[in-house]
């Protein structure tokens, strides 16, 4: 495998300015503590989140809407049914969906869960080292869980979870990588401040999640809202005292990024 | 019809002199994203809110307190029966109850839930304008839904919906406009900031619970809360960067606002 | 019984220290206003908050986890169920969990689950004195419910309780009462902004929690944690305008706070 090559910053560029074109509606399915930081980082940075939690409901969102997110990180069986008839729906309407396997491989329910999510093929995951070597251990490749991984230990777990999936997949920490097996693009940008907010991988997971609706180049589009999280997160540390600061300094800055700014970075 | 009045800033000065004095406890059974914010705004403008949500405790509750808030956001089987049975012990109790139709007529179980509360006979709805205008075609009117419709469009519906239901209603946007289907007040405060953090539509509506609380006058009390929001919107505009520091700067402007203040722009 | 005595502030930086030496891990089965109010203050603390809720994973990972929370706020049946099940797996594996009996005495439902809980043995409860006084009244001594009661007149009904349940009983309100029965700390810093906020109770009884986690001296355990927050609530509000400003102040100043500080104003 080539090693990974920084994300231009132009393709992120482009990348913001299709998703602000184009406003896309994502259907959020996330866990319970982090639904208000998701939809705030999506409006923020110009997409359209809902949150549609029936079984009742959730197919016939899914089917509408521009993208998907499925995180189990508050997972119980009634809100699982529900993720599961969204995952169809989306899979029938070609609506593309994005997993996050929040604590996958620390816990058997959750992990199961997983797994048979992982065979409804979605179109990115995206976790941590630790998340990200479990989901690989499923497909054979024997990897443990390392709760202490940092995201570089992970890289080759994710580029064989690309392949045996055919997702896109992201695994990020103090830089992330993300991969369709092939090419890998990898994102340094971010600040540690980001994991002293509740919520900020999960939010990211999101911003994959909208990043992804309408895109014509998926690897681009997941490595984009990989970018724009560190870059904002760099931003915002700057700029504020604390995490109840960098909280609020994070919304602004995703609000005030635009493509010009990253493209001048370039430059 | 005669046309829309805009609110005198006195009746929002006496209505918020009124809620400050009784600081109502204002029952939420609201989505799962906006609780946080919802209860927030209460507290800041001055009102206790309890979120109270089993089908066990539901019905006691809503007959203890002032107000009561059916929001359908994030329905569910569990949440619209405890939404049911808090209803009728509020209609039995003389509590004043009000209904944000969220989405009401893109998905039909919340539609069919709709229509079902409806007939309880709220005491106040607050919806944009697709959403009074989905109602209102309940009635007969025969509208349908137009997701990009102005409120203007909808204040005829909104009239209609008013004398067919007994409700207060307010269809808010650029403008709000509230009316008992006799009379029409329009509030012209706010800005489009308030459409990038999430929430504060949900939050109005448990603003609207709060005011009508033991209210001699429903419909001044249901315009005093859109009237107080949209100018505690624009007045946290001014003092924010992005929507990260305007949801914390329309908290500040909520809890700073007084009756004097009011009375002195009235002026 | 002696009268109570100021907690010193060589006590908390003790705390402190250990608290951020040892970053456990803790599992919060918290209401669903609050939860990230209640992470986020354990974040910046310097703590590690996790929310697993379904009755499939609670118990596994109570015993995994350095504290446990539960807090009765929005109960409903399955989450009572995963309540009882974390309960158990903690009182197995000798993970200290603490209870917050919110609103206790005024609903029958909840007040049923608490007298229950309270049979299992909670390491801490912390309450405000209405909830402290309705808990005691369960353990014969008779004393109503009074929900516009200070600290103070509780204090007598807690030491009752501590020794009744053998729990570290908290009642908090403008100065914190903090007992185990024979000795009994009093912290008297805060603010009201403090009440201001949802969820600030909530989010002390997960600080709690995290205190108790492999706590040598449980006592001083709880009491530091009341400390901390009524220390960085002042410290927050004379950093704010109004309740947005104050409440990431307030995450900011926990960041902060640090045990040299501490022992500098004890000095």
């Amino acid at each position: 495998m080539p090693s990974p090559i920084t994300l231009p910053l132009h393709i992120v560029a482009d990348e913001l300015a299709r998703l602000r074109a184009e406003q896309p509606l994502v259907h959020l399915l996330t866990n319970e503590v982090v639904q208000d930081i998701s939809a705030n980082v999506l409006l923020a940075t110009g997409a359209a989140p809902a949150m549609i939690v029936a079984e009742e409901e959730a197919g016939a969102f899914a089917a509408l809407a521009g993208g998907l997110l499925i995180n189990v990180g508050t997972l119980y069986p009634a809100r699982l049914a529900a993720m599961r008839i969204a995952v169809d729906a989306a899979n029938a309407a070609g609506t593309p969906w994005t997993l996050d396997p929040v604590a996958v491989g620390v816990l058997d329910y959750r992990t199961d869960a997983c797994r048979e999510l992982i065979a409804r093929r979605p179109t990115a995951i995206r976790g941590n080292a630790s998340e990200i070597l479990a989901l690989a251990g499923f497909g054979g490749a024997g990897r443990g869980v390392d709760s202490t991984a940092g995201s570089q230990s992970a890289v080759s777990a994710a580029e064989q979870l690309a392949r045996d999936t055919g997702a896109i997949v992201a695994v990020t920490g103090e830089t992330d990588f993300i991969t369709d097996g092939e090419t890998t693009w990898a994102t340094p940008w971010g600040h540690p401040m980001l994991t002293r907010v509740v919520g900020t991988g999960c939010a990211l997971s999101a911003l994959v999640a909208a990043f992804t609706a309408h895109a014509p180049n998926r690897l681009d589009a997941v490595a984009a809202a990989c970018a724009v999280m560190g870059i904002c997160g760099e931003r915002a540390e700057s700029a504020s005292d604390g995490p109840g600061s960098f909280g609020f300094a994070l919304l602004d800055a995703l609000y005030l990024l635009n493509p010009r700014m990253l493209r001048e970075l370039d430059a």
